[in-house]
């Protein structure tokens, strides 16, 4: 192992068909409900594919509605258990805009829709990302239901983001993210999960 | 903008001088003071070179003390809220041992050392890495002393590791990190922090 190596760097990215779903850029999604739709299918074609869990996530502009960026859960495919695809949507969309904060001065109001309830490594992430919304599908405990662990998440988790200024919507077309939650699991893919090693 | 940058990857990295710090590959590093003592070093050189945040990581055999990857924050420099240095360090390991988990079946048990105690991401994203166990440095609330925010963690978070596992080792070298903290503030290099925007 050579000295280079050390200090090598990581690449995560999405797979190329993420763009088929998101359509052409500057496609806007004016609705809560067409943003949350359109992350939905992101978390179903992840599944479908087997490109990853079932997870999907995006920031929009949330004045104008346009999609910055994508991102799908790729922890199993990348190697990499921060590949959350908030993770990746956020950070994306932060390399899209230049900035590591999305709220900095002269930028659009930016907002995270994800399928599910952020885990504790995401719920931290969307605070320094600098969104002033979440929009959510699946609850936390739907993601229990099928195995997946949610992390150590403060039981006031929604408060917390209130008071620090960014807006939570809940249960944006629940019934069909919990639909792709539970594809998931009839897939027989992976639940992958270090608690199972105690 | 063409299609082929919505889907586009995201490369996160170490500057070069960090294998200077850290030695060769195979260096030992046999005792927790001097885990912490290098993983410092990391965070004072980040400072000085004016690269990054005041904190360092790394991930280390625990048995052994090899270094297997080290993490300093770069968040300003990759213009990515999540450049934490306990994301890279834990990222750039499960690459280096290439695993996701780094509790798989047949590694070497694995520990994060920190010279800070972790946000709310990072206790998120070592719960998923698959470390053992944790030591930091300087208190979250050391971290907050100059400036900075910790996110939102449960008040009982070192219990909520011990739940599931994970051993934490606080307070050792706490002097020495917070003396890297009190450098960047007097450094006057940015406390960034999206709270400042509400």
């Amino acid at each position: 192992m050579g000295q280079g190596q050390r200090s090598a760097a990581v690449t995560l990215g999405l797979p190329s068909w993420v763009d088929g779903v998101i359509g052409a850029p500057g496609t806007a999604f004016p609705t809560v409900d067409a943003r949350m739709a359109v992350v939905i299918a992101l978390a179903r074609q992840n599944v479908e594919r087997r490109s990853g869990g079932p997870f999907g996530a995006a920031v929009f502009e949330s004045e104008t509605g346009l999609l910055v960026a994508a991102g799908v859960n790729r922890v199993l495919q990348a190697g990499a258990s921060i590949a959350h695809a908030e993770v990746l949507a956020l950070t994306l969309a932060q390399r899209r805009v230049g900035s590591f904060d999305l709220s900095a001065a002269g930028l659009a109001r930016h907002e995270l829709v994800t399928s599910v309830e952020p885990c504790a490594m995401c719920l931290g992430a969307l605070v320094w990302s600098g969104v002033r919304r979440v929009v959510t599908g699946a609850r936390d405990a739907d993601a229990r239901d099928v195995g997946f662990d949610e992390g150590p998440k403060p039981p006031d988790w929604v408060a917390a983001l209130e008071q620090r200024g960014i807006d939570v919507v809940r249960d944006v077309r629940r019934d069909d993210a919990c639909a792709v939650l539970a594809a998931y699991r009839a897939s027989g893919a992976p639940v992958y999960n270090p608690r199972r090693h105690p």
